[in-house]
């Protein structure tokens, strides 16, 4: 991340774009039990690829380092293990992972990434593509009944709704809290809450964005929509309403919470300690709010009115494991 | 204002606590014209004296210097008049005042603050007693049909429900929102929506805090909670709920709001200016925020439905002096 001169926040998209694919010939070939996703429950980008792996029932194949919500300039740290150290990986911080693959990295140390166990070494950090190859490539070990989150006949239209979504909304919500100049601020509140409107006006008619089933689209835009009134609203400044103001936005959020592998892999306690005590520069005293009541998440949503099939052919996906089991729902109260 | 060891806010109330009275032979008698009261649009504490003044029609028998939204370490100036100058006080900053009265005055400069003309200097920031004073010792100029907001026989319950409110609910935004300790932030809080759960409840059926007319109570509750949704649910963490989603105290906020003399001397431009700008260290950027969409203070508010004779045997009061005239309900746009 980087904040340019006249106050702009512009985030560094310089990503290691290595890809794992189905080809046993390539660098990186799908294998079971080979790679290990590198994940924080706190990161928005990060919270794509936990849904995904869940609703494709990855699980198996792909195993889960989990970074706790905080961490020094050294980046997202294996704090919430035995020891500080992820068992399987056997280093402290994602970025010994980086470091042995690159010893003098000079870019950002993101979640999610996805590790060699073999060799401790990033394949990639490059999140966009993650879930995507998820869906496309890992095919062979998708539990029965997987969704089509990226189908053929719907990738146009899934591509250019999540590029507006990403520039407006999932890295909107950041421009907007880290603009450090009232105009840059201005601008990227008045972009974010267009695409809200907008996003408002196409969910008031159809229950997904694309299609009649969940996509990646959904996925994408879940993530920070989740996080808004928790987080962004107040630590963001994105505060013209909240989303459970925004009726279509607020039911469609619920109906994804409360649908199986979206809502159980979201952890507000530790999204809420990341922003507020990593963000150090937007909140010195690093206090924590104790709000919002998130009850509501939990309330019914009527959107099956709608029609729709979630899962179109295919079906939920199971119980989360014990781990990853997440979703409480405070009531703002100490 | 200070701010304690262990982290929790303690406002300083040692105040100037002379008092104009009704009696002629007194240091500062009741004497229209002679007294220059100084405010902030900005400042709730300040907003209480200027809606009684208006509330009373003491429009002319007590002047009003305004100061402007922002200052430096040397509190309030008249940076909204030409040349930076009251007009009548001729000095820049309310401290003139001050330093002209005790020229070592070691305590906060504060509005409001009533200004003897003559000599220029301070006779009182006592802002618990300037509003009670206006009610009961400038009685012989108040308009024709003013309210009685302090009468005889419902003193004990204001003063009981005024001490509540102003220790969890006024202070208690502030004692939230300065918090640099979160077991500090966190007791301030509850104690905060404990006291508005109270307020909720108490209103629900009634339509006035005290007795079915509006009272001082009324006056001093408003003054926060108009500014709640605007600033203190984001700036100060006070983020269980907007007062938006609490049934009978948005009603109520409504009802006031709406009522001549109230949702007219409220600036939330200023209010949100000061806040996010002089409160540097708390929000480093100074960036305002643009939000919230504030239209809904304007709506139907049901509470005539709980009967209530707002002004008594009263009137409202006219329309307020151009100059004093805000209550612009922004949409929350740039």
């Amino acid at each position: 991340m980087a904040v340019s001169t006249d106050g702009a926040f512009e985030r560094d998209t310089d990503y290691i774009t290595d890809r794992i694919v189905d080809d046993p010939n390539a660098d990186w070939p799908v294998e079971p039990g080979r790679y290990r996703l590198a994940a924080a429950a706190a990161c928005p980008w990060a919270n794509r690829t936990t849904i995904v792996r869940r609703l494709l029932g990855l699980e198996d194949a792909i195993s889960l380092a989990f970074a706790g919500p905080t961490h020094d300039e050294r980046s997202w740290q294996f704090d919430l293990d035995p020891g500080g150290v992820d068992p399987v990986l056997g280093i402290e911080r994602i970025q010994d992972a980086y470091l042995k693959r690159f010893p003098d990295y000079p870019k950002g140390i993101t979640v999610p990434a996805i590790v060699d166990i073999p060799s401790g070494v990033v394949v990639t950090n490059d999140f966009a593509q993650i879930t995507l190859d998820f869906s496309t490539e890992w095919t062979a070990h998708h539990r029965a009944g997987a969704p089509e989150l990226y189908p053929d006949h719907l990738r146009d239209e899934i591509d250019e709704v999540a590029e507006s979504i990403y520039h407006d909304v999932n890295n909107g919500v950041y421009r907007t809290g880290f603009s450090s100049r009232q105009g840059a601020y201005d601008e990227a509140y008045q972009v974010l809450f267009d695409r809200l409107d907008w996003l408002e006006e196409r969910l008031t008619a159809q229950r997904y964005l694309v299609g009649d089933t969940i996509t990646e689209a959904d996925v994408r835009l879940f993530t920070t929509l989740v996080r808004f009134d928790a987080v962004y609203h107040n630590h963001f400044k994105c505060n013209r309403n909240k989303i459970s103001e925004m009726p279509a936005l607020w039911g469609y959020l619920r109906d994804l919470f409360q649908t199986p592998g979206f809502g159980d892999t979201v952890n507000f306690e530790q999204a809420k300690e990341h922003y507020y005590v990593v963000h150090k520069p937007i909140n010195p005293t690093q206090v924590i709010p104790l709000g919002p009541d998130l009850r509501g998440l939990a309330s019914p949503h009527g959107r099956e009115a709608l029609g729709g099939r979630p899962f179109g052919d295919g079906t939920p996906p199971g119980p989360p494991r014990e781990r990853e089991a997440f979703g409480h729902l405070s009531d703002g109260r100490p």
